[in-house]
């Protein structure tokens, strides 16, 4: 990693990680071919891939060297897709653009949305457990399905939110925000860092570690979040600025104000890092990799 | 199983199989309590516990005695609610009654009823693994996962839930009616089965045998979901009778004519029949619940 171009490096590792996902997408074809070409699409519709990477940095950490963790790393991808579909659809965010293009619900119908969003939420399962496969440690990846579908479900990803919807256009009191932003962003990363680590090879120590490692990252990017919705011009973000104001949307920033907002990103993150310097291993890319996320400028 | 009275047995084992189940059920409390209510509700909603009973009965059928079978139990009936809260969805079937009771979406609205079956869907999972702990076989444990998604999903149940929906209202071929019944119906009885049986210590051929059984106890039950739409009255069905052809519905009944499906439903089941009686170990209740699904009347 010495004299490692970090952008570089970032640009290769996430076109890997992508063609790792990309190998584990069902053909479209056959009978259900409609439901199987809006999953196709929505996977396909771009994206950092974060998920996957820092589930595999994390792996590496621990000394992974096998292919034990790249159905986990495509199953995240679905289920962060799967989410997205049902997010978007008339009776949630009711949103018609994502990435610049058609949500799948414009595209293929409200049904066909509905259903490729469970389609994908359950083919992450059915691509998981393919690891066992590449693994001699079933109880390993028996667990890690176990913590992959606990940190989507409703105590976490899922429930958090729910209570997002819930509280749509009204005032958020922080707990409840603190709530929303712990689980609808934190979870997934969680799970996402916990399973690198769990099949790495992590003691139990080690795990919970990760896991509140992951949780302050998702903590520090979603307030990062809030700080470019009002610090950022449209041309860096790619969307209008002062969104979440305009929408009157509780935000770790409406709540604390900018400074703070400001202190508490770089508080959360070094206290990352932090967690991080303290496993053993060396993952030097992984470390700039967080610094990235919550210093990122969109 | 000597001098059983079926019907009696019938009745304290649906009861003793509920309550399995219901002892898996998360508690209606938190900021995401509403999901939770809505999980809540529809698992409560009624139904025969057909699924559970067939995976448990298949589970001692191969011997199987311990706790492990019972996370999978709730599993299976989760996945089946789930199913059951999205196709009663506005943008699906559009119904408001179920069982007597408020669809899910008109107790919880819309956008809860979505994030209702998503939470039920995976928290299927999360209560599978919990098997983890009652079970010296991880391997076992994560392969059923694996069984128990991919029948769930969109070469199972979601598959063909979507070639149903895609063909609502418009003439359905053979071909796609078969597809249809065997991936909407059969595949949730095949994961059933298949998991008990492998559970319970089933070498790959049983496995494979134990499939086929279920696949054709789904058809054979189908089947005669059709036969009873023009034969029953509407006092013992509970439904209006003649629904299926006053909704242009094209179903065994309409393709094949009644003659045809009464004497299928006699050849799959009694097949079923046999390919039960080939497997070791006697489960004589199992025979005569096979029997009773294929020859109810209602």
């Amino acid at each position: 990693m010495k004299n490692m171009n970090f952008e570089d490096e970032l640009l290769k590792r996430t076109k890997d990680v992508w063609e790792i996902v990309e190998s584990f997408l069902p053909a479209v074809e056959g009978h259900q071919s409609t439901v199987l070409e809006a999953m196709d699409y929505s996977m396909r519709a771009g994206g950092k891939r974060l998920r996957p990477m820092l589930m595999r940095e994390t792996y590496r950490l621990f000394g992974g060297l096998g292919k034990e963790i790249e159905p986990f790393m495509a199953a995240i991808e679905m289920i962060h897709t799967s989410s997205l579909i049902h997010d978007d659809l008339p009776c949630m965010d009711n949103d018609t653009l994502r990435r610049g293009l058609p949500t799948a619900w414009v595209k293929f119908g409200y049904d066909m949305a509905v259903l490729a969003g469970d389609g994908l939420l359950i083919y992450s399962m059915e691509t998981a457990a393919k690891a066992l496969n590449y693994s001699d440690r079933p109880d390993r990846v028996a667990r890690a399905m176990g913590i992959l579908a606990q940190k989507t479900g409703i105590f976490g990803m899922i429930g958090g939110q729910t209570v997002d919807v819930e509280l749509a256009g009204k005032p958020i009191p922080g707990d409840k925000l603190d709530f929303i932003y712990r689980l609808k962003t934190g979870a997934l990363l969680e799970a996402s860092m916990m399973i690198g680590a769990l099949l790495g090879g992590a003691s139990e120590d080690q795990l919970k570690a990760v896991e509140e490692m992951a949780s302050k990252i998702g903590l520090a990017f979603q307030i990062q979040d809030d700080i470019l919705d009002v610090t950022s011009n449209a041309e860096v973000l790619g969307k209008p600025v002062f969104s979440d104001e305009k929408n009157n949307k509780t935000t770790y920033v409406t709540l604390e104000g900018l400074e703070q907002a400001k202190m508490a990103v770089e508080r959360i993150s070094a206290e990352a890092v932090a967690c991080l310097q303290k496993l053993p291993g060396e993952n030097r890319f992984l470390e700039e990799l967080i610094r990235m996320l919550v210093n990122r400028e969109k």
